[in-house]
């Protein structure tokens, strides 16, 4: 899974109907590379600003209710930074 | 997901029969780099220079009527360019 | 999906069974960097220096007669190399 | 799969009920860019500094004892640092 | 698929059961980034400094007898280095 900062959303107006509940948040990596944002699904609410744990590929289709076009979903929402070597 | 630009079509006339009916856009990535142009499915319409949102790997046909050899498949159209922080 | 320039050929005479009767091609990516050659499984009779595209990960298995351990796979040959803009 | 270091772990309250009881770790590459720390999920009991082998995608699946939204999954702890040509 | 050249082995005691059996190697990709070594299973017995052809993600379950937790898996044994243009 990938670490990530929330830094704001997506607006789709049309968009697959699978989509449809999901908000959509730009997710800013917290460890490489910084300018690679991608777009996260997410349920959880998680705020701009906010650390989140998201996972990838087809295994976020074990975090839905129901299957669902999306290949980046925010899993968790991460306590505090963590702290390498703790 | 991946937000990326409109760039161009790609004609195939020899392809795959289960690739028939779906239109091949270049797509640019928005962030990270964008010379790492890749080639997305469509049914939305979607047109040169419009702002996308494209699913990846196999979550793709979770957005198909029916199942294809598609590893990138627009599923919405970004209504306005994101701003980081809002 | 992946465009590509056909580099070659790979041989393999000890291989998985499930791996016959597909040609192995060099493919070069066409946007991006160009250094990362990989190999793509072909039907379509795809020749040395014809620009392809390809498909990746599971999703190959949708243009497939039946299941291989293919993660690259020719799914379309291209008419002619794409104009950015058009 | 990857080898990696464990550096730390990842603390989150707030998470996807499906990832309870999972310890999650941040893992260092050994190999590669050092920099692009990610988080596996474990159930082994690794601990920080070891040398892990790690699975990633959807075949994490293959080693839980029910599905679960882990696209990276320690499958292994190394007994030694590998040497290369040996 | 990868092609690349077989550097080591790893051993690992405390392991995923489903990973019993399969040779562990280290592959250093022939083209591209040759520092992003990998390990991937085997079972054809490629040896040092072998040519081998590697394919990823979840298609490795369709070159194995039974799903395991894998995500690159050794299945061929390239016969000569391959000669680009030809």
């Amino acid at each position: 899974m990938i670490l990530g900062t929330i830094m704001g959303t997506v607006v789709s107006t049309r968009k697959c109907r699978n989509l449809v509940g999901f908000k959509l948040l730009l997710v800013e990596p917290y460890y490489g590379e910084k300018k690679n944002i991608f777009v996260a699904a997410d349920t959880m609410g998680a705020g701009i600003g906010e650390l989140v744990l998201v996972t990838t590929d087809n295994t976020t289709q074990f975090a839905l209710d129901r299957s669902a076009p999306i290949d980046a979903f925010v899993v968790g929402i991460v306590d505090a930074p963590p702290q390498l070597g703790k």
